[in-house]
């Protein structure tokens, strides 16, 4: 298994990197992130490439035997080309064209990017292409960021006319009849922007007078930097055609529609930098969203901190341990290598605070180091055994990046929406319920799974309906949740009453929606027990479907607020108002077992349960993410990886604090 | 009386207004308000006039038997003006240049929309000047914002200079001697905005450095967009010089001086969009201020919504009898007309969550539309008889958009000041005793009051120490607050010992003024109890007044903190220090009881009591806010009309929980 | 002494100004700033200047025996002149261009301001050079602010240019190998603003990529003005060399390096507006900075309010008494001049509710005015006695702007840290110990004191340790707190291990440092107490110190908390973290007492003790802050100056609220 991190020898003298390597090995690290930010030195002009620092770099590696992830470094330009070529700096939302400095800071649309980035990713693969220890491709950086100069807005209104073909159309998605704003012209489409539609309420979000088109600004700048990223994957095939190529991706990263990337990827890889405070399943669910990227195929984990996270608030020491359990925590979901920003301490700029193998100490006589050299022993053991390991599940989840941004763009019901609360509060139930699921996207099947999840699935794009339709006919188990079934992909209301398109399928029909402000509840009964009701109540008419429960305050008190729909062979659910974990635990344990799903295993609160399956075997992962020694009675046989012990079925297995146990079943 | 509410059919296909119109006739409505947001689609491009869809949808109205308020589309100008003409965009208070988008988005200082506006308000007149169902003509809508381009600048010196004559007399009323700022040309003049005199403080406030020409600009861009209606009202009045004109206001809308505004409307109306939490005398205020922009004569309730306000931070939903009880609010505060924003549900765009007559659903089986067919039903029965109402009161309470605006930008003595919290004190205070007061401008008689009430009096504009000196001489019974006096309309401070030029009126010297920060506060004694000392404490000598309370903490206990000053025949009250509503409760029922005011009608807390009178009776409401039955005893015979039956003298008549009852006096 | 104020003439018509100086010489009123904002008046255009109304005020005051502090006009400059030549306009750091308005409003890089400014200053020194009642010129007004335009942008690149020589050692310094941002030429060096290299994070504060850039522009900002200042001094000195020149600093202002501007200034003087809530010692601090940075030289209060400050939020009236005790305590810390702002109370803009001596009432019947007489008589009475009295300290303080900037641009460990914090921590227990300290910079020596602390040592200007270590090895006590010791003048970090340079004097390695969120604590006992970690908490090995107390939580629980390390004849101390003022209290008596150093008197909690010295005496003050009586027991035989009255050794004498003594030691 690859275990590395991200290598800056540009920021060190020579005399450093043969340290570097040695103490590298010491870890049993095995790969390097070369070039991430070098542009300025590759390119010290226009017209000069210059290579031989990397050249140095490049041959020390190979002869020390590691392999290279090796970057682009178009993820910053240089300070020459931001001069000569302004249309390359990116305009904030409220107009102001910025100057040189950051990161993410180049414009998609900019000709000149378009020109010199894709061409010094082909001058570094026709380069480097006879480097047989080239792993992987790694495109520019953690992309993001927006930009809204005029270059973006004459690519808007050529994406636009892609798209619509007519100005009429382009009227009727955008609904432009609503306070006159119709367009005659593609010209005289601006950019969504603080300066047109947008504005930033009392609360400091972001709001749009005109969801249609924020929407297709969204869409349109995520598919302006994949065409970017596209441009450098062609220039690389060119000259390596069998090196796979990545750009590393951030989670829940709300600018970027990684499912629609991650098409264009060879494989996906990721950055993890959980809060301090997170829990963990929120680090589950990164993982396993970004393991859905790919259909669910393995991934990398291309960056984590050893230490501390230095542009958080509070610079927390990852406990002793903490850095360990993370990183196994990610191969139980899906990684096939693990690495760390960085390799060694920058002494200036921005993250110089921030946790590195290699201390500012600078040698391997720290903690850090010795966590880093014995995680770095472990997976050397027993890591290559879950190589290329898929993570079944029987259940699955879908997040839709284009929900998540046309519902916290709408202006209503309750500025506390949140898309990934109301994810969240599926995901982590069925997490402590030790039930695993996939998460998918709109374009993926629904067949595989015996429950599907589709929480504020407020968008329901055309046809997708008959999707779910299909799959509940035929003996599918469906959850849908409040304020679902609204709009169309234009965020254009269907009318006949709410959940729209889906009220045949869930059999009932939400006159109205009652949003309740910060503090205020109703209730309502369920399974045997009283659950708060929040954020937001629907008043749900009965149409088929039957009530599980029914609000117990206020003028709609006996409406239902929990339904069930038989529909064909299958059953859909209906949660008409936000509750709490208690709730949801009760809940989806009762339709998971309707629909025949286990526990991967049952295990203590606090410990996390994960299973990969390749070739080799079945592997059980018990992850203890609390401070108290936790134990799991097995349920079969199991053969300890690290340990190399035995235990048998109903024998009880200890975790430590922090500790981690690997199982492979005995068949 | 009229009834209905705006109507957007640009938005929807033809069969779907027949439909509409249906629905409108179910629930009674009478009028709709067509054309508000329209001019896109009536001027094509900058030649081409189209009236072919609305002159269909007014056919179809007329032919219906339907009233229209005819709008002029004026409130948001078209795509193509703002690429052709970019004059029309506003410029914000930061230099920044807006781009097309939103509404409220012309500047009224821009030649093209002062050429173009009107001429759109002339051609709709011109086209529709035979249709006898006009009812009123709607200017614009919601005018509001405010503009810092160079035409504006240019603007603001030409109105400067008619208003000042000379630089010197300019320099003397911004006072620039301070920190040099003299201006020796007209040109040197620039607006005041956050790249010259404004900025913003900690807390989010913006505030000046010099209060003269930030009050002009604020009196500048009020007259700027009320020359813009007027343009508009004359080219309407060439064609349809009968129909009444006017522009839908907002109430306590800080950016207009709508007590200058009614001079130039025909009749006034407004939009109510009361925060749920809103107390029901803040809503009653707004009708009152309203009703005394024009000489306290009716108004139209141009707008509120049937459910929820999805602007808001949560949609709650109007309970069931809410929606009811604020309309007949209205009634009983001297509206004619009822209306709503808006009749059918938009299914994009930023309102489409806002409530409507008929919903998303598209029928007349839902709960709101069922509560406004009742409301029509009422409103048919029994509405006519309270036109052309009028709503005597005996009491005044002085509302000045100038003191506003000046008193919010004063540097000091506290940031905690706020007009109408000083406003709503005492009339919060009088609808708790259920004494009425018109809200009246600095330019209304004072005579025809009992008692006159003039809540942080900052600014007192030459003269009107006469006017107030004159009323108090001849019996009036004047009540004055803290932080009175201080200056005079150019926010220059009268010298010599505040409260300034009426020192004299309330005998009394305001040495020193204590402000006290957030959470602190000090007490006095009066009417046999201790009230609370908030906000502002002024240190205040006796001259002729004598002390009613003083305080009793800190180095200045023992000095007054209520005063009274025989004056002539009349009493000057001075309240030194802001306290409690129960304080205000038991001073303002001392001074409206000496003053000989009695209360309309006695009635249990939460129950609000209106009277209004016309040729054919005096009428009483009854307004049950509470969630709780209530009861009131009945002073004297009277006819419930929605029963239809009467009630003795002493007899108990019962409101259900946000219950309405509409008495009739018996003669 | 003197004793007086600034005075605005200009503002006011020539009767007022006789009554003014009758007014002040009731007062004991004997020196007034002029001309601190009149260069519009005096220069109305740009070839006229008129000095017509100043000669007459000029005359005045000579004629009624006062002195005059001759302020040159320049903190801001007239309207024509930024519509003349907008180069004199600022620039924000986001790009915006500013208009004409507001003070601190001029580009110090503006050629136009320092083309006329100077002029200015000249113009008048030459006018007024023979008025020998001048006692010192006051150039600008407050100096501060920043600005962002083109022109700064070229002046700071000659400003890098004259101090790295060569592009390459910009790049080592800023650490451009970072995110690529190598510098090829000096013009693709642009601003560290909000556009570029700055940011404002999820707090507000505005945040940096690149320290290095950032401390250079702040460094070159003061430069720029101080640049500003000097011009106009070397104007003034060619007419009257003998006059001293000031300029009035605001003590804990973070933008310019207030240590390198003294060198500049004849003498220094400063402008005292403590918040109502701020602590005394915090008020004591800002004496005790400003008096430090002249090498302790006495020092002139420049301005206070009589009475409130209207631009805090709150005008909370000063006290009885307080204005007194504020006044008595700059002399006890080294003033040698008392100076309001203001005499006479403006009517219009800003500064209009601000304390003045004489009131807009406009008579000297008010309180403020009687306190400020009673102070002018106590003044004549004895502050002559003090003058040029120095304060001896044993202990020094080290303050470094350059540190302060640093810092608080540190990208981690924690957003919590504030250099102001740390450096009061210390200060504050001293204060509590009556241990006084002086102030010094980085430039100061270090013999003279028997203890040093240098709180928050995060930058070591290289040879600092040095410095350090000498006066350490020679007997001295030094302090160090956490964070200390991290990177060099650039904001590089000193690789080998935590606290870098300083490792071997202090006799520890930190290896980790771990950052606390907002209400967490660690432990520590230490002196038999145990006392609270907060903030940070400095993992540390002991290499040669001994743990003072260690930790009592978490995995780091026993590793040292506070150390100490006797090196050569001295001790060097680490405060690994941040604890409460019983700690430093306990810590620092203890460090006291080792080092010789005792308290000037005891006195209980809430009355300060000052000392100063001069060939007449030994001054004991004794201020009371508190609002109750307290009571001091005399160590020696004192002579009460005001009283006049001689009191015994082990006497007590008695102090009032606020109440203030002056002592004499009677030899």
């Amino acid at each position: 298994m690859l275990y590395g991190g991200d290598y800056n020898p540009e920021q060190w003298p020579r005399e450093v990197w043969e340290e570097d390597l040695r103490l590298m090995a010491q870890a049993q690290i095995n790969i390097v992130t070369l070039n991430v930010f070098n542009w300025a030195a590759l390119q010290p002009d226009e017209e000069t490439y210059d290579f031989s620092k990397l050249d140095a770099v490049m041959e020390l590696v190979r002869t020390n035997g590691m392999k290279v992830c090796l970057a682009t470094s178009t993820g910053a330009h240089p300070a020459w080309m931001a001069k000569r070529y302004p249309d390359i700096l990116r305009t904030e939302k409220d107009g102001r064209k910025r100057k040189f400095g950051g990161r993410h800071n180049s414009c998609p649309n900019s000709l000149t990017y378009r020109k010199y980035a894709p061409k010094l990713a082909a001058e570094l693969a026709k380069r480097y292409q006879d480097y047989e220890n080239i792993a992987a491709w790694h495109v520019s950086n953690e992309y993001g960021g927006e930009c809204y100069c005029e270059n973006c807005e004459k690519a808007f209104r050529v994406w636009l006319k892609q798209k619509y073909k007519t100005i009429e159309e382009v009227n009727r998605s955008f609904y432009t009849a609503f306070w006159g704003h119709t367009f005659y012209d593609w010209d005289e489409i601006v950019l969504p922007d603080l300066l047109s539609e947008h504005f930033i309420d009392d609360t400091g979000r972001e709001r749009t007078m005109f969801q249609g088109i924020s929407l297709d600004y969204k869409r349109f700048f995520s598919d302006s930097l994949l065409e970017c990223f596209r441009l450098e994957y062609d220039a690389i095939k060119r000259y390596t055609p069998d090196v796979p190529v990545t750009t590393n991706l951030m989670a829940v990263y709300k600018g970027l529609d990684y499912q629609k990337w991650a098409r264009s990827m060879d494989f996906v890889s990721w950055d993890n930098y959980p809060a301090p405070d997170a829990h963990p399943s929120a680090v589950a669910f990164c993982h396993d969203l970004m393991r859905g990227l790919d259909g669910q195929k393995p991934f990398v984990l291309m960056e984590q901190t050893p230490s501390v996270t230095n542009w958080l608030p509070y610079s927390r020491l990852k406990r002793p341990g903490e850095m360990r359990l993370l990183s196994w925590q990610a191969v139980a979901h899906g990684a096939d290598a693990v690495q760390f920003f960085q390799i060694r301490r920058s002494i200036g700029a921005c993250e110089k605070y921030h946790g590195a193998v290699i201390d500012h100490a600078g040698h391997a006589d720290t903690r850090v180091f010795r966590e880093t050299a014995q995680l770095g022993r472990e997976l050397e053991q027993v890591g290559g055994l879950f190589l290329d390991g898929r993570t079944p599940a029987k259940a699955a989840l879908l997040f839709d990046w284009d929900n998540w941004w046309a519902v916290e763009y709408s202006a209503g019901p309750s500025v506390r929406i949140k898309y990934l609360d109301a994810v969240l509060d599926y995901y982590q139930a069925a997490y402590a319920l030790h039930v695993p699921m996939d998460i998918i996207s709109t374009q993926d099947a629904l067949e595989p799974y015996q429950a599907v999840i589709t929480p504020l699935l407020y968008m329901v794009k055309r046809g997708y309906e008959k999707k779910l339709q299909d799959y509940v006919r035929q003996g599918g188990n469906l959850v849908v949740s409040y304020f679902s079934g609204i709009v169309d992909e234009h965020d254009l209301v269907d009318t006949g009453g709410y959940p729209g398109r889906m009220r045949d399928l869930l059999g009932i029909w939400v006159e109205e929606c009652d949003a309740l402000p910060q503090g205020e509840q109703n209730a309502f009964s369920c399974f045997g027990r009283r659950h708060p009701a929040d954020l937001l109540c629907d008043l749900t008419h009965l149409e088929g479907a039957r009530a599980l429960g029914a609000y117990e305050e206020d003028f709609y008190a006996g409406m239902p607020a929990v339904t069930v729909h038989t529909y064909g062979e299958g059953n859909a659910y209906y949660v008409g108002t936000r509750s709490d974990q208690e709730f949801y635990r009760m809940f989806l344990e009762r339709v998971f077992s309707q629909a025949g799903i286990q526990p991967l295993h049952r295990a203590p609160s606090g410990v996390e349960v994960c299973v990969r399956e390749n070739a080799g075997g079945t592997y059980l992962f018990l992850l203890n993410h609390t401070e108290e020694t936790k134990t799991v009675l097995l349920e079969r046989e199991y053969e300890e990886l690290l340990e190399g012990r035995t235990y048998r079925r109903q024998e009880e297995i200890v975790l430590e604090r922090k500790g981690v146990r690997l199982l492979r079943a005995v068949e």
